[in-house]
C-alpha cells in the first residue's frame, strides 16, 4: 500500500518560524517520523510539498493515474489552501482517492477565517492540533480504511 | 496514566441505529476496542456516557478533583452538545484538563449546524470521521502529550 | 397502539402563569383532555413532563426499547428546547420513532428566536397555535400514520 | 358555520406530480375528504384554488364581505406564496378572518427557503407535514375557535 | 397634465379595517380628496386599484403608451408589493414615467420587512406616514417636476 | 417537437425602452428570429408573454397537459420573476418539463438583487447576456436534450 | 403655530457643491421659499442649521421647553446624522414633538448606507427626493397634524 | 424577605481555576460575603448551585411555589447558560419572579459569544464585571425593588 | 477619592419625559441621591451632563489630567452614545481611568440596536435596569476597586 | 477569427470521473466536437487546459498580445476558479477580450458555494448546465458578437 | 501651497497613553516633524485637532471657503470617527478638497470594527500603520497631486 | 539595505489597460521611478512580478533565506491576491519580513470585494490610492523602520 502525503504552502518553513504554533521540528524531521512509522506497518509513502495550488492538483491527479506516482490514499495538510482552494477539493473528489486532512495546530483556537475548510467535506476525516502525530494517526487510519 | 473517555448524548444508541452514519459497532464494542488498545500502552481508561449535559460537567469536575475518579486527560465525543454546550466548554477550560474532541462521522460533510464546535477551541485537537479509530488515535496522542 | 406525549420545560407551569399566551388550563387538565380523546380512539397514552433535556432524551430512548415504556409514536412539545436542543433532535432521529411537534401558542407571531426549530426537520409534521387541540390533532394524525 | 379552504399555486397538480412529496391523492380527492369530514360537523366549505396571488387576495376579501361568498374562517395552503406574498398576509390581517395555515409536506425538512413563512404570523396556527389530514385538523380547530 | 394614481393590494379595504394604522377614510373618500386637490391645480387624475401585480404592471405600461389611458406621471402606493415586486419596479423603470411612492403609514415604525422598498430606487421620491396628505403632496410635487 | 417560449414581465416593452441594456429589437422581432431559427430545425414554437405570474403558471401547466397547448420543453425568460417567484419554480418542477432559463442581459454585471435566481435550480441550464441569441441557443440545446 | 426647521450637517454647503445631487439653490434660498410658503398658511418658522450633533439635540430640547425657542412641531433634514445619530432620535422621542424627516435627494437610489434611517421610526413620516418641495410639503402636513 | 441566589454551571470551580478572570475567592467565600451583607439588611438568602439546566429550572419553579423554598426574588449568575438556555429564561418569565442577572467578569470584554444574553430580557437588570460585589449590589437593588 | 459621574445625551430630560421607561425622578434628584450616598462613604463626586460627544471626551481627558477636574474613576451613562461613540470608548481606554457603565433601563429588553455597547469592553463592568440605584452601586464598586 | 477556449482546473479528468455530473465524454472528445463545430463556421480555436491559476492568467495575457497565441475572443470554463479567482477576473477585464463563461453542469442546482461567480461580471454572458453544447453555443455567440 | 492637517478625537493624548500602539511622540512633536518636513518642500501647514465631530466639519468647510483658513488639500487622521462619521465624509466630498486619510497604527491588525472606514471612499488614498511617517508621506503625495 | 518589491497578478498589464484606474505608466516605468528613488537613499531593490501565487510565495521564502535573493524588507502590491491569498499572508507572517502593502488605486472607492485584505494584518502598514508614489513612500518608511 502506498500513501501520498501532501504538505501545502509554507510548510517548508516548519521548524524555522513560529515554533510556538507549529513546533520546532523541520519538515524533514516530520517526514522522517512519518516514514519510520509507516515502514513498521509496511506502508510506503510518497512525500510532496508545494506552495503552488496547481502543482498540488497535478500531483493528486497523478496519484490517481497509472504510473510510478500512483497511490492508494492521500494524507493532506492543505495549509492556507484549506480555506479557499475549491480546486484542490474538486481534485480530491474528482479522483475519488480516500483522503484525510491533517493540521499541526488546533485551527479552532486561531483566527476565525481558519475555522472553515472547503476541503474537509470531501475527505474521510480530519485531524487537527496534534502536531506531527496527526500524520501518523492519519496513516494508521488510512491503512485500515483503504488498506 | 488514566484517561477519561466521555461519550455524549445518544451515543448509547450506537450500533442499533443509523449504522450507515455511525457504523454497526455498539458502544460496548467500541469501549472494548479502546480498552484493549489502551492496556497495551499501559493507560487505564474510565468510561462515561450520559445524555445529560450537567452529568457530563460534573464528571469532568470530578476528573480534575482528588478522588477515585481523578484522571490525567480527557477524550470527549460531545455528540450534539458539540454545537451549543458552552457549559461543557467552560468545564474543560476551567479544569484545565488536556482534552481531545472525537467524532465518529465526518461532521464537515453533514448538515451545516454540525460544522460548528463550541468545544474544539478549548481542546488540544480534534479528530473526526475516522470511526472508532478516532478514539484510539486520541488515546495515543494524549499518551504522548500528557503522559 | 401507545403514544408517548412529552411536555418540555416549564409546561408544568401551565394554567398558573401567562394565561394570555398559554391559556388557563393546567397541564393536568390538558392531559385529561388528551386521555379522553385518545381512549375514544383506542389509543393508550404515556405522559411525560420534564425540565431536564437529558431526562427527555432518556425517555425517548426507553420509548424505542423493549420494556413497559415502549411506545409506537411520539407527540412532543419541546418548549424552549425547540430552539437549541440538537440532542433531542438526534434522539428522535436516532430512535426512528414517528413524531409530531406540537406548540400551544403560535410561535411565528412571537419573538424571532422562537421561529426556529431544530427538532421539526426530524418530525413528520408540526402543529402550532391551536392550544390543547394541537395535541388531540397530533394523536389523530399519528393514529393514522403509525397505527 | 362556513369555512373557506384556499389552495395556492400548483396545488391543482396534486396526485399527478411528485407523489413522493405530496402524496397520490388528487386535489379533488382531498377536497372530497374535507367535504365529508366537515359535513359530519355541520360545517359548510367553500373551496378555492388559484395560481394567481391577486385572485386569492380578492377571494379573501369577498370572504369578509357581505354576499354569497362570505365565510367565517379560513384554511389556507398558500403553496409557494407562503414564502413571499406579503400581500396575502395583509389580506388576512386586513380582513381579520381567523385563519390556519396548512401544508401537506413537512417544510422544515425541505429547502431552506421553504422554512420561512410570511403568512403564519397573522394566522391562529399552522399545521405542516400531515398530508390531507392537516386540512381536517384545521377544520376541527376552526370549528371550535371560530364556531 | 394627467397623473395616474395607483393603489396596490388591500388598499380597497381602507376605512373598514385596522383604522388605527390606516385611518378611517375609505379609498373612495381619499380618492375624492385627491380629485378635489388636483382639480384646483388643473391636473386630471386617473385612479387605479388592484390586488393583482400583473394588472398594475399592465396599467403602468398603458400609461406610457398612446391611447386614452396615457398619463404624464405616476403616484403609486404599492402596498405589500413595495417589498418584493421587482416586476413593478422594472415596469416603472422601463416606461420611464416620473413616479413618487406614497404610503399612508410610517413604514419605518412597523415590522422590519416593511422597511425595505424595491421600488423607491426607481422613483423620484417617497412620502410615508402622512396619511391621505401624502397623495396630495405627491400630486403637487409631480405637478412641478413633470408639469 | 414543440417548445414553449415564455417571456416574463416587461419583456413586451423590448425595443422601446432601455435599448442600451436590452437591445433595440422589439419582442416581435425577437420572436421572428426564434421562429425562423426553429423552423430550420423542424421545431415548432409556442410564444407566450405575460406580466402576470399566475398566467405564466397556468400556461406552464397547460404545456404539461393534454390538449393543443401541450409542449415538449420550455424556454423561459422569467424577467423580474427570476428573483422571487418560487411559484413559477414549483410549476416547472411540478410539471417536470425540461426547461432552460434565458436572459438577454448579463445579470451578473447588474444590481446585486439580479444575481439570484430561484428558478435556475429546477432548469437544465441557464444562458445570460447573449441577447436574442440566448433563445436560439436554448432552442438548439433543448432540441438535442428533449428532442 | 410655530415649526422648527432643522438642517443637519453640510446643508450649509447647499448650492455651492454637488448641484447634480442637491440642486443649485443655496440654503438661504430654500429657507426663503419655506418662509414664504409658511407665511401664507400663517405658520411661523424657526430655522436652525448646525454641523454639530449636540447642538441639534440642544435645539430640539429648547423647542420643547418654555421660552422664546419653543415650537409646536419639527421638520428635520438630519443629513448624514440620519444614519447613525441615535442621540437625535432619542431627543425627538424624548421631547415628544411631532416631527417629519425630509431629504432633498432620493436616498433609496444612492449608496446602501444611506438607505437606513435611525430617526424615521420616531417621526410621523418621511419625505425624500423631492428637493426643496419636501420642506413645503412637510410644513403643510404638520400644519394639519399638529395645527 | 428572602432572595434566592443561583450560581450556574462551573461556578463551583471558583477560586481554584482561572483566578485571573474570576478572582481567587471560592464560592463558599463569596456566599459568606453575600450572607453577611444580606443579614445586615435583614434579608435571608437561599443559595443554589448546579451544573444542570433542569435543576436550575426546577429550583426556580419551587421558588415561586408554596413551601419552604419559596422566595421573593432571584439573583442569578447563569454562567454559560446565559448564552443559550431559553428554558431558564422561560422559567424566570413564567414564574414572574423579579430577577437580576449577575456576572463576575466583564463579559463584553471577552469572546463574542459571551456578549449575548438570552436571559437578560426577562430580568429587571444586569450587573457584570464587578466580581463578588455584583451579588451584593443585586441584593441591595432587589431589597428595594421587591422588598 | 473623587469620582466623575457623566450623564450622556438626553439625560437632562429625565423625569419630564417617558417616565414609564426612565422613572419620574429628575436628573437633579438623581444627582442628589448620588451625592448623599457618596458623602456617607467619603467619596466626592463631580457631575457632568452633556448632549455633545466632544464635550464628554474633553471632560474625560480633563479627569485624567492634572488640575481641579482630575478624578480617580468614572461612572458613565453614555445614553445613545453607548451604541456608536467609538470616540468615547477610545477616550476611556486612552486615559486608563477605571470606569463603570450605567443605564437606568434594562436595555436588553428594548430595541435590538440598544443591545450593543461599544463602550462596555473598556469599562470594568456594567449595570443596567436598576434605575438610579445603578449609579449608587457603581459608586460603591469603584470605591472598593479604585479606592 | 480565432477563439481561445480555456478549461480550468480538474477538467482534464473529464469522462473518467463523476460522469453523472460531468458526462462521459473526455476533454479530448469535447475539444474535438468544438473543433468540428468551429471549423464549419470558419473559426479557428486555440485550446488551453491548466490546473494553475497563474498559467491561465498568463495565457489570457498572451491572447491579448501580439504573437502566435493572439486571439479575438475567449470561452472560459473556469472550473473551481469561478468562485474565488479574482485574479483571472482581473485578467479578463484588464485585457478587454470579449469572453463567455461556460459550465458543463447546472451550478445553480449544486452546493451553495458554486452559485457565486467572481468572473461572470466581466464576461459578456454565461452558459451553464448544457454540457458540451455550452461551448458550441458560446462559439456561435462570440462569432456574431466579436466576429 | 497650504495643506490642512486634521487630527481627530483622542489624538491630543498621543505620547502619554498606550505608547505600544501609538508610539511615544506627543502630538506637538509629530506636528513639529510635519512642519519641518513640509517647510523643506515649501508647503505651509495648518494644524487642527478636535474631539468634536462638528468642529472638524466646520474646519473642513472653512478650508474650502475664502479666508485665512483656506487650504488646498487635506490630510486627515479621523481617529475613531473613521468608523462612523458619515458627516465628515460628506464634508470632504461636499467641499471637493483632495484628501488623504492617515492612521498611525495598522488598523487591519486591530479590532474588527477598526477595519471599516466610511471616510476612505471619498479620499484620494489612505496610509496606515507607518506612525508619524504616514503624515509626511501624505504631505509628499498631496504636494504632487494637488500642488 | 535591500528591499524586495513584489508586483502581483496583472500588474504586468500596467499602462496598456484601464489607464483611468491604474494610470498610464508601464510597470517598467514605475520600476524605474522606484529604482531612482531608492538609489538616492542607498537602498537596493529587487523587483519581482508574477501572476502565480505559488511563485510569489517561493520568492518571499527566498527573500528570508540565505542567498543572493535575500532581502531585508518587502513592499508588496498583491493585486487580486489581496482579497483571498491566505497562503501569501502566511508566507509573510512565517518569514517575519517587515512588509508594507501598496495599491495604486483607492480600493475603498471600488467594488465591495476589493475592500477586504487578508494580507494587511500581517504587514506593518498599507498605502492605497496614491499611484506609483505609494511604492516610493513605502520604500521610505521601510528604510526607516527596517533600515
Amino acid at each position: 500500500m502506498k500513501i501520498l502525503v501532501i504538505h501545502g504552502p509554507n510548510l517548508n518553513l516548519l521548524g524555522k518560524r513560529e515554533p510556538d504554533i507549529y513546533g520546532s521540528d523541520s519538515l524533514e524531521q516530520i517526514n522522517g517520523l512519518i516514514q519510520e512509522h509507516a515502514s513498521v506497518k509496511d506502508i510506503s509513502i510518497d512525500f510532496y510539498q508545494s506552495n503552488h495550488e496547481g502543482d498540488i492538483i497535478d500531483r493528486i491527479h497523478r496519484a490517481a493515474s497509472e504510473g510510478p506516482e500512483r497511490c492508494d490514499a492521500l494524507v493532506i495538510n492543505p495549509g492556507a489552501f484549506t480555506h479557499y482552494s475549491i480546486a484542490i477539493r474538486d481534485a480530491i473528489q474528482g479522483t475519488g482517492l480516500p483522503a484525510i486532512e491533517v493540521h499541526l495546530s488546533n485551527l479552532d483556537a486561531r483566527e476565525p477565517f481558519r475555522q472553515t475548510s472547503v476541503i474537509a467535506p470531501v475527505c474521510r476525516g480530519r485531524i487537527t492540533g496534534l502536531g506531527y502525530r496527526g500524520y501518523l494517526l492519519a496513516i494508521d487510519a488510512l491503512g485500515e480504511i483503504a488498506g
